[in-house]
């Protein structure tokens, strides 16, 4: 291809974290593309995120002809966390869903720049195995449908297998690489809302694990031997403040964070389905949702009515399969926010926990919507219910059965167990 | 009322524990219904549950004519618990169920022995209330819908509204009652499987809880600072062996209730929504099948595919309904268990737990039928499976989202975020 | 009973038709609570509803002390029927839920009538085996559960049995019944959307029916040779054209009603299940319903991507079940409605169909945010997709399958089938 | 690569149905993987489906070197068919499914076929935009993930564009075409379950259908003017007698074809949603299918419980997503398949339904296990059931709407609705 100005070259934006894998994508896209690119990073509240100054010299130096770096922390809280946790939504039951919003928000925002650039594609560095490259490529589909979508590691033209072989081909680019370790043994993914790790020891899942990795959160033997307690409140199922005192998103899981990964608490452990095919198992620190999450559930407990409660824990399996699928900008999770946004009206209120040792303990919880009251639900007198009518309720909820043994009698077949019954 | 001889009065058929509630019921039965009571003792390992025997002279004692007692713990464990556990039902996403199945055990061996007994009808003690008393009077309908229901807590004739007044009546009826407490701060309802508790300072849930009354489990504090290990294998989803030794279903629920116990797992603090429209708190021990649940969930996620277990696990908040509601005996249970039953060919294999101050935590899990390949799910090459395959997959799996941006354009209102971007 | 002045007498507002049960229930309620009746009658469109003179002459007759008559099919149609339409909800997949949305309009102002008077309770004239009185004291409950339920069918001072008993009641209480028949072959009930029918040889389900009952839909037989056509148009899900004319909901519906009734369609003969407990057998007559619902699903189809459809017709289910039972002023329905409205945003557009002869045939349809585009899921060719990608996708989609054929090989145990296969 | 003996060459299954497509895909298989080709046909009831000696030969005319002819009609419906009826599956709530469950029949015999014959590979002619290619694929791997997987249509190699250049190269291979049709309007598949129409004119969906191809089914016009009657007898959900005859599955299928035929039953048109991302538009005959399913339903109507048809009906819709999707082999398939077959124990009994120019109308059913009884769901008097229990029963039920008008009181915002409530 014959050299052109560099204005006049095509224009890639991609999603750059300053790691080894789009280090060697800038320049590798430079290769193979043609192009010029522009490199998008987002603030998550990832561990050890670099200034926003040394991220910008570092994809300089790499190549890149720009680099926007956004803190994106609020937004991500507000726009992708929070809505999940009033969701309930956890992955298969037990995943958190921590890496699985980020995604879409970075996307949302590299098909923006793309869009302000005039570039004609967006890069991601996920590979061909995780669910990430789903979640990137399904929102540049959902976002703009025009834009090329460039896939380095599963591009006929890309050659890497190990972290060697690119270190190698950084340096005949001449391009630093300080700060960026050969080996690794997990892979890890980290932002304010988790850390996750995979691979190393824990891909064989018949072992015990040593919990060596840990950043955010103490071992279960580690934490103090007394306890902590922390108040959440809520407002319409939003976290708004700690022990009394309103603050933001960001400052208040920063907070939550801090005191549940001392108290060990939001480390899981599992075998969890890929959306593409496959088993794999991590271990997950979650430390300040683990709170909010069980925060949230307490308070619903007390506010929601018997079938709300059904349904949207029906509905949050659903909503956990979308979220981790990558789904977000899609018309189901929009529908399936307003059921919940409804349903959030009376999740007003405060949760107190207690912490220990990895134990999260309800300590106590009021709601101006608590729809329970002591005189009615306990055992002093109600006057509003007989228990009489009680019998009246059973002999209605129990007709269809007793229908059902009159008219069928024998046929019914009733297995009157194995135990046997002799009076000496 | 005039006198017949004893043997032609007809009989009645009381679900008998020897506590104050049912030791006032014999004579009130006899009093007010005419008849002859033959009292019923289920021995489903409640604590302190009393000799045979001493149980037969206490129920003659207060005018019984008759007493069975019948040990029913291993027929509740394989033939209601065991089948709970398998179906992973937890009502309302937490409460293991403690009492809702030992229920319709119980009513279904006083319909039988009213059968042979020729008795016209049945009783039981619970009050109108609660849950207990749908769940005895749907199975006598489900079972032997010609039994005549006799509840007398909610009886116009019954007449006591606390202990106090019964005792009075056991004395003027000179029925003794040594043993029987004229207080209790809460009420419990215990068996092998769990001990709950409710009442008492439990209906403040503003409160924080002292745990004071636990009777299975350490508190968290109290628990020893080494964990404890215990493996437990399963063979279609059933548990079988402990620590490598097969066991019967009561020695190995026993023993796990000790290690449990000891260890402070398997205990929950819950506002719940009771079937008769209100809510109620309770504290739960569980110890030992908090850990069943914990391994068979794990090794669940080893062997299961992806929409089974989706599906299962929506199932199961179903499943645990009808259970709570004591709709034991119906198709619709019995067709649930047909589909459980079909997924749990495969639930076999170990699971280890290390038990930690309440901490349940997988500690390496084994199956013969294990879906995970660590040569497949892993970072290694995989021969079946091409990277490449995985953009043809997201490019079909985003097509409908990337058509609906296509055709509707504009009209499908991208919100694109609210955090500033701007390149200085 | 001392007689007191009119004014100062406790007020009841009863739910008032001019039949034959409600009048003899305004003497029967002076009777027996010593009360002053309010009468209050809605107007749904049921055939032959009085002029409101009428009405309030005869209820004044009857003994009522007042008489509101209240024109309520504007807001029936657009607060009831128009999102039970929206959500596709059809009770147990069949019948369009004809009676049950028109008991809590009824009731509803029932209770603003009673809050305006200053009444103490509400009546309503249902009896103790259908679902009506459900919905009518679920909606007192809700709305003011200060008030008296007065439920006479149930209520142990009543005592008639059958019409001719109530006939008798009336003469000795001198109040005219001109109009009512002593006889009534099927139990009906109607307004603008449906007409029921229940009863009589309805009763017995192996026999055929005659259909000879029916009051706006002509039978099959007597339906034009011809066809009819008629064009409706929906916005966001409500309908709000007929044949390119904008028109108010009542009269649409009038319209609709007209040219289905004569084409015969609409026409359901079903056994269902009530709420409380039993099966009945029921033919219902929703000419102009049955057209909305069809031109909706059609509309749908076009419009809905395949994940929210999915979603929304399982919701359907349950909301079908909430309008069923009674449950319109819940939590619950109110968040399924958020759910809804969401989802009805692209439901825009225009529905053609084809009457014949009972037969409702989709005969082109047309919208704005149609997704079916005949260049991409046609035969033509298509840029954006890559016949090649599916190889990806199945080999994607189709993992989990192989992997576990891999892994477990022949514990899956493959039927291989019963045909032989033998080469002559 | 070099030539060897016919004899040691490596052996490829193809799905051969006789038409253009795979009469092109066997001497294109030879020429670009250099293998023998071993036809297969299975007899599925199409449409005009030639000898077996007919087939035979012209397979090896075109260079098969073995052609295998099964009849698979009896497997097809018995083991394929028949469950999904029971099922009550119909994909998006309308589609009876019938394409999508011959796909694994037919690739697990060309599995089996493949191993007896020692062949390493397998291939069908399905395109890459419709579902039948993920149908076949997944059968394969489901059943043995070691055979290769050929699939023309989306190979490198494949060059074929419209029937023109495929008849063009059958000519240049001197491969006879007699019977083969330069044109087709619409693309059809059939099996003796139902015959679907695709393409043409029925891409676009804003025009009115004509109906000119129907094979199977009279339109509704040309139905005869007298009605017809059927009785289709049920044993635990399978039909086994027509009219009071039993017969075999083929027999009773057949039969009824041509009486649902004659009477224009069992005709749908529907935009649907495919599994490989688009919407596509088909008009499917399913005449005595459709009379199955009706009869089927009320059946289920009469003998089912509430709760359980409830749980049927939801999982029916998940059931006919597998079945649309090709996962016939799934354990997620089996464990619904067992869940059915539990509900359908007491589906026995027999419907006789009235057809009239389209119109499918229950006529009449009776079953042992009904569950309606006129004596209890009917007017007349009831003894286990008293009218007042209903009081009782609708106080608990609206015991939680209650609690919450009292606890929340204004809170709730009780909207009280929009038309004005004035006394003249």
């Amino acid at each position: 291809m014959a050299k052109t100005a560099k204005n006049s070259k095509k224009k890639v934006v991609l999603a750059y974290s300053g790691g080894l894998d789009t280090s060697v994508i800038i320049p590798w896209l430079k290769d193979n593309y043609d192009c010029e690119v522009i490199a998008f990073a987002a603030d998550l509240g990832q561990n050890d995120f670099p200034s926003e100054k040394a991220l910008e010299e570092k994809a300089l130096a790499t190549g890149a002809s720009k680099c926007y770096v956004l803190d994106l922390k609020k937004e991500f809280l507000e726009d992708y966390v929070w809505p999940t946790v009033r969701a309930g939504a956890k992955y298969e039951g037990t995943y958190l869903l921590g890496t699985s919003f980020a995604r879409p928000l970075i996307a949302k925002y590299q098909v923006k720049i793309a869009q302000m650039e005039g570039a004609y594609a967006v890069a991601h560095g996920a590979t061909g195995k995780g669910n990430d490259q789903v979640r990137f490529e399904l929102t540049y589909a959902a976002l703009d449908p025009s834009l090329t979508v460039i896939a380095p590691w599963k591009d006929p033209k890309w050659e890497f297998n190990d972290r060697e072989s690119m270190i190698d081909y950084l340096d005949a680019h001449k391009i630093p690489h300080t700060g960026i370790s050969k080996t690794k043994i997990y892979s890890e993914d980290g932002n304010l809302w988790h850390l996750s790790h995979e691979g190393g020891i824990l891909e064989e899942p018949d072992k015990e694990h040593k919990y060596d990795m840990l950043k955010h959160t103490n071992t279960y033997e580690k934490a103090p031997n007394k306890a902590g307690y922390v108040t959440i409140s809520f407002d319409k199922g939003t976290p708004v403040a700690l022990d009394g005192k309103k603050m933001g998103a960001v400052e208040l899981l920063e907070k939550l964070n801090a005191i549940a990964g001392e108290h060990a608490c939001g480390l899981i452990d599992i075998v969890e389905d890929r959306l593409v095919g496959l088993k794999s198992r991590g271990v997950y620190e979650t430390p300040g949702g683990t709170l909010l999450y069980k925060a949230h559930e307490c308070l619903e407990q007390l506010v929601l009515d018997k079938e709300t409660m059904f349904e949207k824990q029906k509905m949050a399996m659903t909503y956990a399969n979308l979220v981790y699928n990558g789904q977000w900008f899609t018309p189901l999770r929009q529908a399936m926010d307003a059921f919940i946004t409804e349903t959030q009206k009376v999740v007003t209120g405060d949760v107190r926990l207690k912490l220990y040792k990895g134990n999260v303990i309800p300590a106590g919880m009021k709601s101006p919507y608590s729809l329970y009251d002591m005189n009615l639900g306990g055992f002093a007198n109600v006057e509003m219910y007989d228990q009489k009518d009680a019998s009246g309720f059973i002999r209605c909820f129990g007709l269809p059965l007793k229908t059902r043994a009159l008219l069928l009698g024998k046929k019914t077949n009733v297995d009157f167990g194995k135990t046997n019954v002799k009076k000496k």
